[in-house]
């Protein structure tokens, strides 16, 4: 019988995935690696942040499925078995959810509700005159399926959007630049966005460069992952004040720990990797469907 | 020469009103109320909370404008003369403004920001999940021109959208409630948004007896007016968790009293009369227009 393995670093939702995996996948054996005696039997991995070897342990599976839209947490293993096909998982509710947490994150910064939580901290009625959406300008860093979900859902809501790849990829009402773009895109942007892979190209992109060129006071927003980040970078421009405020989803360690700076600056708001979080009910369905669709991809 | 008279309580605010007017309105004369020395010559009023009998005093006037979208301000006026037309100010900036208002609140309820928040303050990773928006029941008290406009917005976010207004009128895609349908419209509402004018018939609706037919846990978002709402019974749902939180726009006393309670309340967000803004820059634009068509109206 085919087995699938199933390994996250935090146990209990990882018996969450186990059993809503097992309920969608009756015709399998669904496992938590751990409890693996037979390591010729497994055929699919599902998996956030593997340990080190543990897929190069399995000698027989056929995919690996990543629970997330990123794989950068598998690819990073160097015992990772070359060949072995990587599935990503994006469904309906993952792209729902990075399109609430960017508009509410880029609404909260347009409207300044960080000064307005301030006034009442102080009893003080201050009332803020903001320019409305479409004198604001927002910059999307990465265009790939979130990156485009979130452009066109921050122009619905009458944002200046302008998106930035490497290919500058045209996507209906929003401004794309491209490699050569990067300046001219950073040099407009008020409100900006990191949604892009981790790649070697990417990784630290959010540096002490990049911050200057953006107008002085802008706002960063990171949902992409925490090794995009210079971590010392952005506290020298918050300090500075060429960027006014941060809100990060991503850390280069997970869960943040809990001497970090990032917990108690008070220009730097910290959501625990919620943007997009993926849940078992709906996710495993993509998960069981994604597990499925390959099998019978690969029989044909 | 038409005399043009501005009224409103904030000094700064009127210096910046008159300045603007006047220069929108090169052929009349754009006083301060205070600085008028011929009362017979104000043709045109343009007020915010005037004082009683303030227009009464003007016996020519033509037309008064509200500054802003509702005329409660001026009706409530004891003195108020009988027959002068009251022109409401609404202009796409003030639309604008209100639809990212409850897009922000609403995305920041739902997505339980608040409780994010409270974390990072203890220092501790902890991820909530939170259902999608077409799992979110919003519910829109009054569709007016605003309750519309934010109702196609948050449907376009994604949320599942009702709308309550005494006449039921029908909405492309959201679920409409008439008078008789209250009660079914209460039960299955989330987060509450009252954007209602204040009449007779509305002032102290959210009360105890409406916030009981909410479900448990409720939210309530209020930028209708300050009288809409009842405060010991805000304060009483509060307390026993029928109402989790609240956030307030606007309040029976503007600016809202230093010794408020709800200040320093850690379920209610206070913001200073800012969802639409009306500024004298483009506000200042729709109401020489609005004057100007009315003069013309009035000739021909």
């Amino acid at each position: 019988v085919s087995v699938v393995a199933v390994s996250l670093p935090n146990q209990e939702r990882l018996a969450w995935w186990v059993n809503h995996l097992a309920e969608l996948l009756p015709d399998r054996r669904v496992l938590a690696a751990n409890d693996v005696t037979d390591a010729d039997a497994v055929d699919y991995a599902v998996v956030w942040m593997p340990p080190t070897g543990m897929i190069a342990g399995w000698p027989n599976v056929k995919a690996v499925i990543s629970i997330g839209a990123g794989i950068d947490h598998i690819t990073c293993d160097k015992e990772f078995p070359s060949g072995v096909p990587i599935i990503k998982t994006i469904g309906p509710d993952m792209t729902q959810r990075m399109r609430e947490y960017i508009a509410l994150h880029v609404l909260r910064f347009h409207r300044e509700l960080p000064d307005l939580e301030r006034s009442q901290k102080n009893s003080t009625w201050e009332q803020v005159f903001t320019p409305t959406a479409p004198n604001r300008n927002i910059g999307i860093l990465g265009m790939g399926h979130f990156g485009k979900a979130c452009a066109l859902t921050l122009r619905d809501l009458g944002f200046n959007v302008s998106g930035w790849s490497r290919s500058g990829t045209a996507v209906a009402g929003i401004e794309t630049y491209n490699s050569d773009g990067l300046e001219a895109f950073l040099a407009q942007t008020e409100i900006l966005v990191c949604l892009l892979p981790l790649t070697d190209e990417t990784s630290g992109i959010l540096n002490a460069k990049l911050f200057e060129k953006l107008p002085a006071g802008a706002k960063v927003i990171n949902v992409g992952r925490g090794q995009h980040l210079v971590e010392q970078d952005l506290l020298a421009a918050l300090e500075s004040g060429q960027i006014s405020s941060a809100v990060l989803d991503v850390f280069t360690t997970e869960p943040l720990p809990k001497d970090h700076v990032f917990w108690t600056h008070e220009k730097i708001t910290v959501t625990p990797h919620v943007a997009s979080l993926i849940d078992p009910i709906s996710g495993g369905k993509i998960i069981a469907d994604n597990i499925g669709e390959f099998d019978r991809a690969s029989i044909s």
